[in-house]
């Protein structure tokens, strides 16, 4: 069982599937996508057969040695412990550190607020509450990032902070938050978006990218 | 300056705060508290001087080893990796990615929606908008924990997915959720508040609680 490819369960516009979808993509693990599609049927994820798989009801969900795991931090970490090559974390503890208050500011701070279970209760205020959420937690992460970044959020080398950084890049422009205050995040989206791993992860290129979306 | 005790900006009440106090007294880490009132002047963490500590106007935020760091889950990782015993992370890769699973569904799942800048928004559906996350967010975890649970969260051992629940239970008894569909839940908190460490870490007992909420 250990050793079949694992499964990802996952929306191609989902941004937690997109930073999974990355990690496996560096990491070099090949995988077999599912997709699970959150709008049709009412959200594909409430099925009984999705949530007997994932009592969380949500995506991305990886099968792999025999267990599935949810929650796409917690699988990137045991990802990078099973498969430490390229390494997703710095080797410094206060680098380390730093790279998971990046991460999860975007990942519990920023992500949640404009999740589209939210949104759906804010009826016709979806627009302006997202952009809001967004606005905010990017002006933080602007600041942040003018102290740790190199080339990459900390430094120059990918984390896990940049697996996070991108997907909600996008989330910000699909929902066309005004992007021109934040130019070092700007300019780390863009240095990561030149890398292979983000680009064969990316929303446009997933097997339920619609055709119209597709690149 | 990487000797100096640490200091940390908490506020009584704020589940996050109390999952890293319940770091701190576990590993013994003698620290300085500095309460930070969310409340009071229209929110002390608004502050120029408390943004220019931790641009994301957050508590909790922890200055120690010359750095300053927020996110609780950030904060907690970097105090396990730096102060292993008694460890917070099982020694199973598996079991690992359990706890993370645990703890990153509370942390980016549960406790965002139900945060004091969010409720602000809800007016006088408030109350039954923190009810809607709150118990959504149990039905799965209920779930969860009938495969991973011991004594506690996972297994017999305390960890990050402990130091996540207590906090959360008790929003959830602030904010009148029935808790009677979740006998995991509720044995586990029951277990785990019997232990030295959350006992003194907890909101009725802090510097900033007010009189009238002291234990």
């Amino acid at each position: 069982m250990a050793s079949e490819k694992p499964i990802l369960y996952s929306y191609f516009r989902s941004s937690c599937s997109w930073r999974v979808r990355i990690a496996l993509a560096l990491k070099g693990i090949s995988y077999d996508q599912v997709p699970v599609n959150l709008i049709k049927d009412g959200g594909q994820q409430f099925s009984a057969e999705f949530k007997a798989l994932n009592p969380m009801q949500q995506v991305p969900a990886l099968q792999i040695d025999g267990i599935t795991l949810s929650q796409s931090l917690a699988i990137i970490n045991y990802l990078e412990e099973t498969h430490p090559n390229p390494r997703l974390l710095p080797q410094d503890a206060k680098k380390r550190a730093q790279v998971r208050m990046i991460a999860d500011h975007i990942a519990s701070g920023i992500q949640p607020l404009q999740n589209l279970s939210v949104l759906k209760q804010m009826g016709e205020k979806k627009m302006e509450w997202a952009q809001n959420c967004i606005t905010s937690g990017f002006q933080a992460l602007e600041q942040i990032l003018q102290h740790t970044a190199g080339r990459y959020c900390v430094g120059d080398e990918v984390s896990m902070a940049d697996l996070c950084l991108v997907p909600q890049v996008a989330n910000a422009e699909r929902f066309k938050v005004d992007m021109r205050p934040y130019p070092t995040i700007t300019r780390i989206n863009k240095a990561l978006l030149e890398l292979e791993a983000f680009k064969i992860s990316h929303p446009s290129r997933q097997p339920d990218t619609p055709l119209e979306l597709r690149a």
